[in-house]
């Protein structure tokens, strides 16, 4: 058995990249794998692929929001959809970044969740830096150190580097998995990740 | 229980649609339920919602022809892409309607498992007048009584009747799926759609 991790690149302000946050890693865990997170912005992979966000297309957007909630009822996972969306995300995702490089890997896990969950269980505007400063005080961070984070021309620049990187890997939207070279897109494909964890290619 | 019909809408150049339509009778069965198919264009969706074929986006082009077969394997249905993607399908759905208001809704659905599998499982170009003349002929259908009904401006207008109906109730991919007023989009929705037929809302 390979036990090679799964790569999850994920957005800040993606719902259905908050639903599998939300159960990737037990489902890693049953099949011995453990979880490398990725935080990108959509919006990157948006300016290559002329894809826009679903809520940005007539009759799809209705449907979009919709699902967006029933999904999550189908996970178990408490979501409830923020009155601004979607949102910019840069600052939460340097944020991430800072914390993997300068911290540890696992504190910019709890990072995201904790953010992911801001936005879409309690409605936080992550896109409003007072309010993205509170979200940092309640996950223990100086908020102070947490603002130079994500104006540090050095985490722009990683940041970019991620976006350019999972374009690169065929990453077109979120939630993302890469898994022994496979891609799986949307939270939707669980199912089918849950099959190749279990036995293996099909 | 209630048992109020599945309205199953597919285009005949959807391979996600021809994998539910392998799946929708059994689970609707089971259920107590029937299954109402409308062959509808996608085209004609896409003029209003802007959306464009998944095939057509880089990046989500490699992952999508990926997908298809990914995902039809998953399901247990047999499925090879046709060299030729997408293709134009109005005289296969053009027939599926001729067949549904002039001889009996089964047989239309017959016809619709018939066109689909030549085009996804045996790569036949329904695209092309000749193999679709083939198809119909395979089919026990007269094929200058067939090439008549896709010409007659009566099936035209019915075949579009059908997608600006289609487009009213909220329809803008395939396949797609309206159950007791609740949409679902898409083949990876099949676990959510048989919650509902099990438990209801959720």
């Amino acid at each position: 058995m390979t036990s090679a991790p799964i790569a999850f690149y994920f957005d800040f302000s993606s719902p259905y990249s908050y639903i599998a946050s939300e159960w990737i890693e037990a489902l890693a865990a049953r099949h011995g794998r453990t979880v490398q997170w990725h935080a990108m912005l959509l919006g990157a992979t948006f300016q290559v692929t002329e894809i826009r966000s679903p809520v940005s297309y007539p009759l799809k957007r209705e449907y979009s929001l919709r699902d967006f909630e029933r999904s999550a009822r189908f996970a178990g996972v408490p979501l409830k959809m923020p009155e601004k969306f979607p949102i910019a995300t840069q600052n939460a995702a340097r944020i991430f970044w800072w914390l993997h490089d300068s911290v540890h890997s696992a504190r910019a896990v709890d990072w995201a969740r904790h953010g992911l969950r801001a936005l879409f269980a309690r409605g936080v505007d992550l896109s409003d830096n007072a309010a993205l400063l509170n979200v940092c005080r309640d996950f223990g961070l100086d908020p102070a150190q947490a603002e130079a984070a994500w104006n540090d021309p050095q985490r722009k620049a990683r940041l970019r580097a991620v976006n350019d990187a999972a374009i690169a890997a065929g990453v077109f939207g979120a939630p993302f998995f890469m898994i022994d070279g496979e891609p799986f897109w949307g939270n939707d494909r669980r199912s089918q990740i849950e099959r190749w964890l279990e036995k293996g290619p099909f």
